[in-house]
């Protein structure tokens, strides 16, 4: 049977790879690597980078393929992203009939861990359970750009025994800090932290963690929110594209006892 | 200055460890390694594996030091951790003086990632600042619990778009669902689990995740709860400790839109 390979390959440091995830790395015949827009040349760039560094597989395949957008323009988020996942469906599927023999082994690079808001597993799943080409799924861990975050800050996630919560921009105004005093927020288009208005919240903001342009800003959020705007509105119309995280956070640890 | 390295390991697998920890795990001139009681003993030998296995720095050192206990009896929890931290804070700045040249420098292996549930970084920066001893501190990520987790499910984290809550048995009880439809558990000492009664609850539970030992269990709480009690009871009486964790999860994807 077809095997593929779901391996985290980190935020963008080269050195973030596991020897795990290098092992697996070898054990592929093809690898996939996506392309499309700015930050995906740049991101398959990387890919291409620790292909290179790593690979020692002789006669191993890397092939580039273009994925499709999701038409934000569809009135229904479930349905765009629906269909968004069918059309990815569609092109793994060929890929690996096209691509890999009846016993062969595929490897998909995925950007820091894959189980984290990545939806390669799940549209995986999704041609799996369609049934047209059978294959097993292996998954690899990668360091997650959460990760990256706290080890550039050197910093722990959480205040002792306290929980964390792990959110998106578009939440973080309903639930900090009522409801969680310690939230990671990622894919924030909207600079949600600006929309916080709390004198004891602090924030540890980091972009492009992992890369030779990493840029990391923390400090009390009335105090630096404007220092972070700038820097990253300035970094963004370098780049392109920007990839950054933080941690809201209010409180100390022990205060809840 | 002297330097101290805080190096995530993974959770016990060797081959998490990433190219970027293996590099900083040879630029220590010593290596500090607590060891005590049947569990510590069993992390402190896959803590000398790793270094056997990764290190290539001619002379360098290990040493391993005992820690003390936490005075669980104190009834005061917060005196009780603040008081523990001061004597693995007495240990730390005694070990770099006596065994770190003033340039020199030291390493913790620490096991998953210094920022998850761990107070390494936090009794360091202790030590830093009671102003003893100079020193830096410089953080490697490694692959956690969580990530160990979810690659032996093959599952994604989150739900489509949805937050995750990483929090502790204890707190559990509390915030599941209602405020958290996906829970990540560790450090559960009660099985907080067996306490939820929902019957769409769906678990995801694994044990000793990433060692020879690992236990993986998934399916509606209602059905396997029960074989976790069993299978946990049964585990934690032969290697005389356990360490596990899970996600809690209830809905699907898009089931909010
Ligand atoms: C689609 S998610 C993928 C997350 C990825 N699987 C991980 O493990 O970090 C993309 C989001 O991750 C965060 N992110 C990923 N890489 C990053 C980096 N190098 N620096 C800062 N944030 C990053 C940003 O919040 C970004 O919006
Ligand atoms: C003190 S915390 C340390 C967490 C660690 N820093 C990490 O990154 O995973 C210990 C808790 O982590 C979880 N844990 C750590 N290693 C594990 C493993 N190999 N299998 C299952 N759970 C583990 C358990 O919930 C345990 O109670």
């Amino acid at each position: 049977m077809r095997k593929i390979l779901v391996i985290g390959i980190g935020t963008g440091n080269p050195e973030h790879m596991t020897v795990q995830a290098i092992n697996a790395l070898n054990r592929a015949d093809v690898i996939f690597i996506p392309t499309k827009g700015a930050q995906k040349s740049d991101l398959a760039e990387i890919r291409r980078e620790i292909v290179g560094r790593y690979s020692t597989r002789p006669g191993q395949r890397s092939i580039e393929f273009s994925l499709p957008k999701r038409n934000a323009a569809d009135p229904s988020y479930v349905r765009g992203v629906d269909d968004w996942h069918a059309a990815i469906s569609a092109i793994y599927s060929r890929l690996f009939a096209e691509e890999l023999q009846a016993d062969g082994t595929g490897a998909f690079l995925v950007w820091g861990d894959p189980m984290l808001y990545d939806s390669t597993i799940r549209i995986l799943e999704r041609v799996r359970l369609a049934g047209d080409i059978a294959f097993e799924i292996e998954v690899f861990p990668g360091i997650t750009s959460i990760q990256a975050l706290c080890a550039t800050h050197r910093i722990p996630l959480n205040l002792v025994g306290k929980p964390v919560e792990i959110t998106t921009g578009r939440r973080l105004v309903e639930t900090f800090p009522a409801r969680s005093e310690s939230a990671i927020v990622m894919l924030d288009g909207e600079q949600a932290f600006a929309k916080i208005d709390d004198p004891e919240a602090e924030i540890f903001w980091g972009a492009y963690l992992g890369t030779p342009d990493e840029i990391a800003i923390s400090g009390r959020l009335k105090d630096v929110a404007d220092e972070i705007l700038r820097k990253r509105a300035e970094a963004r119309a370098r780049h392109g594209w920007i990839m950054d995280i933080y941690l809201m956070r209010k409180g100390a640890d022990f205060d809840d006892e």
